[in-house]
């Protein structure tokens, strides 16, 4: 096994491929391609916010994240407990993009030896917290050492009846396009957050300047799941046709519903929700608000469509925006602005948009 | 929060706890003393190797292990395919010991830039051969960036028929304690593996001396779960009343079985199962053979109880043992050696026997 290692990472002539030239979806895909499913009550497997496991009169569904330290979170700003709280939030947000309900969790952590007991206290009162809030079981995990830094790892169970289930694939040309809440502030809060612990990291005197600038802050350090929108959407009689929950940011969540369902899209720009005072912090940051929507991510909000015929039913409902349609997959999938340019939405929208400024 | 912050990490007046203190299950149970439940659907939750979740006329088990490069692989002699392998096959275990059916199973990484795609390839390459053995379904997970090294966090779901599943907590005085398989040897596997590779790193250019070891270090990077018992079982007509499986060393699990179901225990020296040639080379590593299985781990066997009146029925089964029996909690938890001495079983076994050489 020596000699094999040897051959697999030592040798100068076998030309190796670079995990950023393919990305995390070209990663996935590649190391998935020769995945079986040998039992039938898997209804749904990779590609979605959560497996779908057929349990008689109900499905089981089952979600996992994996959080390190220096990649997802940043301890000089995010306390214990607002990550412990974020990371169980992360988690039964996947939950609610399948339109199920969260019940059981495990968290598993390695833990390098600066950590003391009682910053894992913090931690575990975060989980437990949102734990309490969202009616989630805590049933497992493990706790071990680290050579280096902090990981959690959450998995999540849910349940729903299986006509309930809304998938990412569901969505038809002409659905509408919806969103909860608003977006952007979370990225917002994130730059804030960033550039304070600049001016700490020169000086760790200076008091950071975090005060009016709550909202955004708080959308990044303790997201909440919209798990509330299940039952909004039972109540207005109306079933999403699909259904995704904002992590990465709009633009790649509508990428994903489109690929999935394959149709295409228009987004209309001036319809995205922003928080007002998000739109004039963006604008300090020399950023369009829109792009702290398309490209920023973890707001936590779900994005979904609804049959055209269901306008009338969801076109007031209060904390749901329609911000567009779904057409054709020949149609391409764009961005409209408020003086009519059609602009491609890619994954990588920052830098397309940027060009605008 | 960054000064909270300061407050948790930086104030010298509070006295901390270190981890090291506390234990991996100290701190466990520590950081979950706080946990409530809200589901009927929960019938176990921190505590066994698996959560049980009711669902109808079944239950489905829920599992996860966290693996960090540097605590539980070593990359020097692990291959990636047996890494993925290993990775998977720990949690399919974790659902044997419950006596339920491995199903679904979810994998989440965490990768430094110094991995290659091909690297990734071989790792998934094993996962999913495990998969194909075991018959599970690769059904999610995720893939991210990591500061430094490798982390692999694997979640697992099983089923069983509700009176099918086996807890730790059911074993009564009396009853027969049984293991599968021969223990200890993989940790002779580590061993040898840990000095080739001391071997290595002094001189790059020597071949390292693995041949004639294939057992014990197959044991080590390429361990199977015992799947395979549930229908042993089942056909000789006998239902555990407890089991676990040993991936901490029998000594450890055996405690845990004792303390969970609040009994004692005599455990036979002489009976433990160790493969002749794991004996001799134990003996090299001036090891007592007992300790190599006692305090090694990663057997990946199975622990069980069986009541007394199953004595006929498992006396003969192949590949099964009868180490010892249980007994009133107030009698102690004993090793009993060949010339009758009674020993304390500790989960720290390895130093109390160490004396006896």
């Amino acid at each position: 096994m020596f000699e094999k290692k040897e051959k697999k990472t030592g040798d100068s002539k076998q030309r190796l491929t670079s995990l950023a030239e393919l990305g995390e979806f070209g990663l996935i895909e590649r190391l998935t391609k020769h995945v079986k499913r040998y039992h039938a009550e898997t209804l749904k497997g990779i590609g979605d916010d959560a497996a779908v496991i057929d349990a008689g009169d109900k499905v089981i569904l089952l979600s996992t994240d994996l959080l390190v330290e220096g990649i997802h979170f940043d301890l000089t700003y995010m306390p214990f407990k607002h990550l412990g709280y974020k990371a169980a939030v992360v988690n039964i947000s996947d939950i609610a993009a399948m339109n199920g309900i969260p019940k059981q969790m495990t968290v598993s952590l390695a833990v390098s030896s600066r950590f003391s007991a009682e910053a894992l206290d913090e931690l575990y009162a975060g989980i437990v917290m949102a734990c309490d809030k969202y009616k989630v079981d805590l049933v497992g995990g493990d706790t071990s050492s680290n050579v280096k830094g902090l990981a959690i790892s959450v998995s999540i169970v849910g349940e729903a009846k299986k006509e309930e289930v809304v998938y990412r694939n569901g969505a038809g040309a002409g659905d509408l396009l919806c969103v909860t809440g608003d977006l952007g502030s979370a990225y917002i809060g994130l730059l804030i957050l960033e550039r304070e612990k600049s001016v700490f990291q020169v000086d760790p005197n200076m008091q950071p300047e975090l005060t009016g600038f709550d909202y955004q802050i708080g959308r990044q350090l303790r997201p909440e799941a919209r798990t509330d929108i299940r039952n909004l959407l039972l109540g207005t009689g109306i079933k999403p046709t699909s259904m995704i929950d904002i992590s990465d940011g709009l633009a790649s969540e509508i990428l994903h519903l489109c690929k999935q369902s394959d149709v295409g899209c228009k987004l209309f720009e001036e319809k995205i929700p922003i928080d007002e005072h998000t739109r004039e912090l963006a604008k300090e940051y020399k950023i369009i608000p829109s792009v702290a929507a398309l490209s920023g991510g973890e707001d936590y909000e779900l994005l979904f469509t609804v049959k055209q015929d269901d306008y009338e039913k969801i076109k007031d409902v209060a904390g749901i925006t329609i911000i567009g349609h779904m057409t054709a997959s020949s149609e391409g999938k764009y961005m409209i602005t408020p003086d009519g340019k059609s602009i491609p939405i890619t994954a990588q929208g920052w830098d397309g948009m940027r060009e605008r400024q």
